[in-house]
């Protein structure tokens, strides 16, 4: 099974570097490093192994929110990949140059190691193999570490090894952005800080957070110290030292060089200089480092992992995924204040920008490592006097969370973009996605549900959640004619509808998915006033000012809230969507071939997708994926519309038929709502969305960042939507449904501070409750409830 | 019942202005504000309201540790304050000129605003009545505002009004630091933002932290905006902005200043010059954060307030030193990194080091807002790896904490001090108080013990606990003579015995409060390793590599602890204690008058303390004021010794004539360990050590900052000692003893999630479950334990 550990690559393919990079991408939720990219050329001889992309927390926000041409947010640490070798008098390795007779590459997801093996000829004929092992550690979250080994096999001779840290990186990893400023490091100096270890101080050019990264290298034979001559080159924004050693044929050659980086941001330290010098100082070797760093992972796939049998492939790359959603949030993060960006620390696009993909992330965590989802929640609540004046400045109450935003928690969405196919700047409306709010509402409730955390609900997560449903009701507007209430002016999750045809306005009326999400957050809105006690629930509704009245509109609004239909109950997918015109799929399809960014063919066309009934992605469909049928059908009922479960697989079809999956995200929840009703698509759409970075299916946005909503997305259907797994009124409710290539899926869930192993196959459940705290567990499997203490265990057929 | 909410001062005295401002400083856990103080001369003008002290988490450690010459750990904020006026062609405003006709001071504690009105005139014979009042918002955390409001009594006319930030403050507070660097500020440059907003950017020299700070002025009468013409004076480090008005005899002008600031640590912002602009823009008038910062109050005080009936006068007294622990530590601290500095952020006495402070004042944030003892806690779980750090480099294992520390979590104690009366600088080796380590674990537990935070308890509690624990081990040696454990090389609390007379090395052996602390510590940490469910206890000895023999050697240690004895069964502070001197307490006392400081008195005489049974302050007597009776009695037969209740007061009585209470300390542990056994002088020394402060009883250290410790050891004494209230085996016990000059004490605490109501008199216990989460509490009176459940009530005749 040690294949479904590991992504290799054999084979040197320059053309896909980026790729490969952007997927070994390695990260401890602190900060991440990929190698590659076209930053490298800064310092022209350290084309291999690489650089140092994409720094966690340093998002910066717009100057000037309109401006999107200065757009600032995702800042490059120093590179400190920057290790060359040269015999004394020949040129510096390079891979351009000579010939590579044999390379691989590993990335083993157990241990978090990234390893490459390669052999190579340089111009004058000298084969060196060159092994290298590179790991950002999982404990000791401010080091990184890079060994390389360096054999000759067919010389001798002195040889120069330089290891340097370069402050002189930029962000140009997306070519749409390269007109954007690109320079966020200004230089604060460098030194020699002891005899094998450099300093390199520098400072983001907007937010003034300093950093200080140490480098230590250490050049062994068979662990003795071989360097004779040391030379440190010290500029404003760059530092190397160059080891001088007697290389001799056969034998290896062993660099071991290790860094600690520290941001004026981190806690506990005087500056970062220092601490970045203290940090590498006690750092162990590079042998060691791993050995601490692969328990560390050990002890995250003890809770992480999720084990498929057979899988028809699928089991590495979900390994992939949650190797790589525990790379961009893991324990590290805990103490930070990083939200979820859309591509991870991977790689430079959307900037960094958080935007509600962590709707898809959450469940994951909130089964394994639910600490994690709070520190993320929290990453919102510190953010809600900036949504509170977001609502204000819109002229509505409560807090409107924005659809993009960077670390001030401020809208950052852009008010034009670039269509790369006509070459025009493109007005975007996108920022009326409001539904972000529901989302984080919604996050809110579901992380409270899984952990029981009362004491989070009571500090943080209430307030968030009222201050939410005031901002809907603010938001709805009673129509007297109908005697319901409405939501106009909005998008919904779908981008490709930001307004009705020749509309003087942009926004959408009665957008369905709003519409019932919002009827179903006001309705949880009471039953949260109900769970906090009282003392508790008196402080916060004096702080926030919310009276008897309000909450008593929001049972109202809850009760008569507006939904459209057509085509003999298909839900519209808002108001005056049957009066759209029907696209020519075929037609387009023959014509592009692709058409997952029909945005850009049609304006590219002089057309506008507003015009027709096609979606870019879920919209309606995000109902049976968010919510169980027996919500929805609870939800309609409060609602006063009928509802028969049957209509839902009919609305599945007319929307997956009218609908383009330009986001990686559709595979996922086209998956998700099939899985009950044709097993077999469900299980085709997995398996497309599980590819959608490993084959790049988009073709060429994973070198920009991995897609952390898909990834996680498609854990979950193994999760969640396979097992059947959910949570109601306290019980978590098993039902699983496996799809026939699947022969079973075992896994370790938390839920109310208890672990849970369970192991399914198509026709038998066990499920064993390991240890917890005091109290017992309910747990629901075909129509009963049964009682888990720790030690319990039982066997269930299905 | 007013006056118990309110120190007043009445009357103009500028020798009391120092120690009136520490006392009446303003804070909100972020940041607090003190006036007058010498920086103000910084700006000749603006003597009067004063200026702006003391920074929360600015903490800078020693570059070099034992260069205590440079070290800079306190930062000093810009200045907010300044603010002044004069009629045109007049001085500005100053209480040093002219004569001030009437003055009144006042903190108002419930409102938590500082209040000013005085009546003056100045030398022209211009009569001015000045009122001001100042906040530092309890809810707004970046937010302070100052409204003064001046009406002329006998005059009119165009009169300037001058509003100023000042960044060129400096360090100055304490006299004997002057010799040491002052200037921790760099100027980063001013400007006017809007018409009435100018900002300051400045940056910390060493940490590189950077802040920004905006005020916005505003003149009204009658709410109408009167400014006539603003100018702005913007230097690299001042900027100000004088409005000109024009002023009537008997009409209130009123000046309205905000203020916001930010630093770079903050979480959620860009950068900070933006972030405080934005802040201070939105911010409401002086009266509307006067509405939300009372709130904020009332709701602390709804959780905080104890209400002694009659008191002979201590409720006044017990509620300040509970207003200003709020203001060191409040719900605005839990999402910061800061830790309990001795004398809060009143002053710079101690550059704002951290000792062990927090063992006194963590029982009252336990049973009210545990919250915050949490983010304490975790402030030294992020030192950890310093404290790892800082065993190995002594050559021992597990974590050993510092006896003072920065920000760093690195030793910062002084490796000499000056005696001010020798004019001699001293070796110092107070950092050989280890004892600092016991008091981090048994907080870690007392906190446990009262929330019943296993998560806490899980992720990091434990961790810190084992790691001191390991330490504890690492130092104890097997003496094989004895068949006992003995600890040396460490000192006690009381800072008199550093070392044996005449010894080489420092140091002392077996202090018996450190020894019985170990052993009750080493037998705690197995019943903690019992207490983890398997899956963490696995990860957390895996991760840190702890082993059963290593366990099983704590047991050892813990039951064969050596203990020293003299005179009949008294425990000996240390081995060889009874062979010191017996010191002249009468001489002294009529030589000296006051002996509080006699290391001072003795080192000027050529003696030292070493040579003398005398303590500073409290040692063994540390004992039963941490440690139940019934524990000390299970410790004493644990390690194998005969423990007589009855020798417990022997002790006591012993040691008290043995102490020259030079710390302030020492009358809470006094007024605790007499409680039961000599009510009249517990209550006296309760009195001595409740007017500590408000009276400067150590004659002139206040000024330089509160005493914390002893503020919350007062309260403390109200909340559990004489309600008897401790807890042990998850019973919450009450056995009430009030002193005759208490009538009764009403409280509301929260015990393991639950709210619970007392009130108590001298032969009455009523007791309410006012609300909690699910499950019942146990609670213990009169040798009976009785469960209560959310609505319960039960009265006890004692």
């Amino acid at each position: 099974m040690s294949e479904s550990w590991k992504l290799v690559y054999e084979g040197y393919d320059p053309e896909q570097e980026m790729l490969r990079e952007a997927l070994c991408t390695l990260g401890n939720g602190y900060f991440a490093t990929r190698g590659a990219g076209e930053e490298t050329d800064a310092v022209d001889d350290v084309r291999y192994p690489g650089t140092y992309l994409a720094g966690g927390y340093n998002r910066l926000e717009t100057p000037v929110a309109d401006r999107m041409i200065v757009n600032e947010d995702l800042v490059n640490f120093p590179n400190w990949l920057c290790l060359s070798f040269r015999p004394s008098g020949g040129d510096w390795f390079s891979l351009d140059e000579g010939e590579v007779l044999s390379y691989r590459q590993e990335l083993d997801l157990l241990s978090g190691v990234l390893s490459r093996d390669l052999l190579h000829r340089d111009t004058e004929g000298r084969e060196t193999r060159v092994e290298t092992r590179r790991l950002v550690h999982m404990r000791h979250m401010h080091l990184a570490a890079l060994e390389m080994t360096i054999t000759p096999q067919n010389w001798s001779g002195k040889t120069e090894i330089r290891s340097a840290v370069d402050g002189s990186v930029i962000n140009s990893g997306v070519a749409r952005y390269r007109q954007l400023n690109s320079v966020h490091l200004e230089p604060l100096g460098t030194e020699q800080v002891t005899d094998d270890t450099v300093l390199l101080k520098t400072r983001t050019t907007q937010s003034e957070i300093s950093m200080g990264m140490a480098a230590r290298t250490r050049v062994t034979i068979d662990g003795k110290d071989v360097v004779a001559a040391r030379e440190t080159d010290s500029r404003d924004d760059y530092v190397s030292q160059t080891c001088t050693v007697a290389a001799e044929q056969g034998t290896a050659l062993v660099v071991d060089k290790v860094v600690a980086l520290f941001t004026s941001r981190d806690r506990a330290l005087s500056d970062t200089g220092r601490a970045a010098t203290y940090e590498v100082a006690r750092a162990g070797s590079f042998s060691a480092l791993v050995k601490s760093h692969v328990l560390a992972w050990k002890q995250l796939w003890r809770r992480g992992d999720i084990v498929l049998e057979p899988s028809d492939g699928a089991q590495m790359i979900v390994r992939l995924h949650i190797f790589h959603l525990l790379q961009t949030v893991s324990p590290n993060s805990i103490d930070l204040d990083i939200g979820m960006p859309a591509r991870g620390w991977h790689g430079e696009a959307y900037r960094g920008h958080i935007f509600w993909d962590e709707i898809y992330i959450f469940p994951y965590l909130n089964f394994r490592i639910p600490e994690i989802t709070r520190a993320l929640l929290l990453y919102r609540y510190r953010r809600l006097d900036e949504a509170r004046d977001g609502a204000r400045d819109a002229g509505h109450r409560g807090a409107m969370y924005p659809w993009q935003s960077g670390s001030s928690g401020r809208e950052e969405t852009q008010v034009v973009h670039l269509n790369p196919k006509s070459g025009r700047w493109i007005p975007d409306k996108s920022r009326l996605q409001r539904h972000v709010n529901i989302a984080i509402a919604y996050n809110v409730w579901q992380y409270y549900q899984t952990t029981g955390d009362l004491e989070f609900m009571l500090f943080y997560g209430a307030e968030m959640m009222l201050e939410i449903a005031r901002f809907w009701a603010s938001l709805a507007t009673f129509n007297a004619g109908l005697g319901r209430y409405e939501i106009h002016g909005i998008m919904g999750p779908d981008e490709y509808h930001e307004e009705y045809p020749g509309a003087d306005e942009a926004g959408l009326k009665n957008n369905s998915y709003t519409n019932i999400m919002v009827s179903w957050l006001l309705w949880r809105a009471q039953e949260l006033l109900d769970l906090l006690p009282e003392t508790r629930r008196e402080e916060l509704t004096e702080a926030i000012g919310l009276s008897a009245d309000e909450v008593s509109r929001w049972d109202e609004i809850s009760r008569k809230m507006q939904l459209c239909f057509h085509d003999d109950g298909i839900l519209s997918q808002f108001e005056g969507y049957d009066d759209l015109k029907e696209f020519d799929w075929d037609g387009y399809r023959k014509k592009y071939g692709k058409i997952g960014r029909l945005d850009r063919i049609l304006e590219a066309e002089g057309d506008n997708t507003d015009n027709y009934k096609l979606s870019k992605q879920a919209d309606a469909l995000m109902l049976p994926y968010l919510l169980s049928s027996d919500m929805l059908g609870q939800l309609f009922e409060r609602m006063g519309y009928p509802f028969e479960p049957e209509l839902i697989p009919r609305i599945i079809d007319y929307y997956l038929e009218r609908t383009s999956h330009g986001s990686t995200l559709s595979g996922v929840v086209n998956s998700w709502v099939l899985s009950r009703s044709d097993r077999k698509r469900s299980w085709d759409w997995f398996m497309e969305a599980l590819h959608s970075d490993v084959a790049d299916v988009q073709g060429g946005t994973t070198r920009e960042g991995v897609h952390l909503g898909a990834m996680a997305g498609t854990v979950d259907i193994v999760q969640r939507c396979y097992t059947g797994l959910s949570i109601r009124d306290n019980v978590l409710w098993l039902r699983p449904e496996l799809p026939e290539a699947l022969g079973s899926i075992k896994q370790r869930i938390r839920f109310q501070g208890h672990w849970l192993a369970l192991e399914i196959t198509s026709d038998h459940l066990h499920v064993t409750c390991e240890e917890g705290g005091s109290g017992e567990l309910n747990i629901g499997v075909g129509g009963e409830v049964h009682r888990f203490a720790a030690g319990d265990s039982q066997d269930f057929d299905l």
